[in-house]
């Protein structure tokens, strides 16, 4: 299996809801340094498994979504709490679909499956990986793939 | 596949025993940067792999059993060479026998799997990472689990 | 010269006045990865700089006023950015005055000097350093230290 | 599972053919940090993965094959892009055949998969991972293994 | 003293000339990580040291005119050898004399000091820095800075 | 100023005396990841600071000497404790005087001073740094060099 990652981050004000969360219950925020990694059976044109330059623009469009802002105004996030490894998945979607619609090309629809890891510190870190649902030739919706 | 990760770190002595370790033979020692990383399918309560407080409350106090102690003094490990890998299966398995136990809470029965990275040097490290049995949903002890 | 230097980290959230910063004007976060350098010329008493587990709760004492808060609502940066530079010298400033007031010992007022480093991502970050005045003997206010 | 890793680093020139590619298709070069991780269901004699020392003298001969050099010009890669997933297999399938051969001894042959990771930047890195047919026990030319 | 940096990187392929390069004598390249520390007295207006996107962009220009070359072929270094020591003076001066002309805006040019940081490897790395003559309000173009 | 930077490590084992040590003082371990940054005004020939080659062997040679052992059982260090930093300088030291006796070199000795940083930990680091005596041209014995 082949494999290429990009980093690129995130900065963003969230709270937590549920006293688990002690202090992190107040509105505070976080820098994530993300790794989005794109896994691959075999090479595509040009020895590559897939446009790194491309790779980083729609990872920064996706970033810039969310980037600069207080997640907790945000309708979609409404009743979750914007975990770490909430947002992991979060990013994972988006990069998903966007794979789905082409955005990566015609080929990087063969991508086998992704791992997005956020790092909160540099102590703690987060990730989710998932194979593509019709990974490897079949072009799938993003929302109806399983989880590995 | 969610995952959640945590480090921190350990400082012991301890010789080799084997002419393959040359002049770790010696009594030595090392710093080990630890990284402990949880696998789970779904997110548990709270958009959470697991509460991220109590996993590293729960890590230190395993280490805390083996942290400024020489080794070689240590009954459990008296046949044994403590290389970097052996280690990372050592603190793989108290964690384990912990989340077992209960000690991450119940939901933490539910993890599909744990890796332990043990990093002695800013050029090599090991790992140990296995499939807990009886994972998801089951309470299983740690010791009958499979290695993956 | 001898140093010594801790890591911590710390999780705001904030926004920034004025045009220079664009989308950083809305409420965001940052984690921000702390080092602290304590330097002094000579080793003092068993060989130490500073005793590294007081440095490391003092930090932490530090840093737990400011944890898990919007610094948009602390009344004593009301009137200014809380721009990584400027949290570098708020940090700078608690520490030096709580070794003036002797919280890492009395030998600890013998500290020539103290750098501060903020990182806010893996691709930027800032830091404070200056003299303590009076330094190496003498306990003057941390106020009246000069910038180096 | 076990894993032991092993980091070093190779400096080369290339360029590459292909649009998609840009200004990367002058010639230029890159540093490459390379992780080589070698993986194992079981701990072999003395309580380790494989001989450390070995395997960074091997890593070290195949890296200086390639090291110090302009690729454009090794007849093997005449038709190909060098690129840094490419490069991975190419540090994978030669320590995978030295593995077959013996250089690492004979309990190595029992290796059941590795993972080479070539990093060209703080923000870009690559891997190539197999399982080595054969693996856990017989020994098999390195050419016939399966990706995994 | 405040200071801050910002990290980007650079791709190029040379040759050195002299026994004492042994192998790199030959045809080969280099990834540097580089970073940039702007160092200022006292914060400037909006509690910043330098405009951190403009300082970003600037840097990028900078690389821009030497990423993906051959150095060996650019005429500037044709009697020199370009190491890692002599690169990090190369983007220093050239920082210095884009903040002589007023690209990081009026404010910049009351900038203390620069250091520039390439690094070569994970185990080697190579800076230069140096005070702006007419430093801290006046403008003078870098050329006749001195050497701190 | 210029500098060039190389890394390597060293494992070893030690107590310390004290009751500041508090666990510390039991029979333990670290591995120190060792920066050895060597400064200088101008370049010198082939447009070096140092032959990066010989500066790593003559640091491996340094760390040998200490290498895998029990540094309690050093009757060099018997009356003292093994921090971090007193190490620092230990290896400062060494350097220096090896820098004298021109084991980098006559162009070696026109060094302008010499900076040791050991990590103890991902949390943790210390440093010694001074001007060397005679710097810059002359060739003084390293013991009688001044702390910067």
């Amino acid at each position: 299996m082949y494999s290429v990652t990009v980093r690129d981050h995130l900065m963003i004000a969230h709270s937590f809801k549920g006293d688990v969360f002690g202090p992190a219950q107040r509105l505070h925020g976080a820098t994530y340094v993300i790794d989005v990694e794109f896994k691959r059976t075999a090479l595509g044109e040009n020895d590559i498994v897939v446009d790194i330059g491309r790779e980083s623009d729609v990872l920064r469009e996706i970033l810039a979504e969310l980037n600069y802002r207080n997640l907790d105004e945000v309708p979609e996030f409404a009743s979750r709490n914007t975990t770490t490894e909430f947002l992991a998945r979060v990013v994972f979607d988006r990069m998903a679909a966007r794979i789905a619609a082409g955005a990566l090309g015609p080929s990087a629809r063969a991508m086998h499956s992704l791992r997005v890891t956020l790092h909160e510190s540099h102590i703690a870190w987060a990730a989710f990986e998932a194979t593509l649902v019709g990974a490897e030739g079949e072009t799938v919706p993003a929302a109806v793939r399983r989880d590995a």
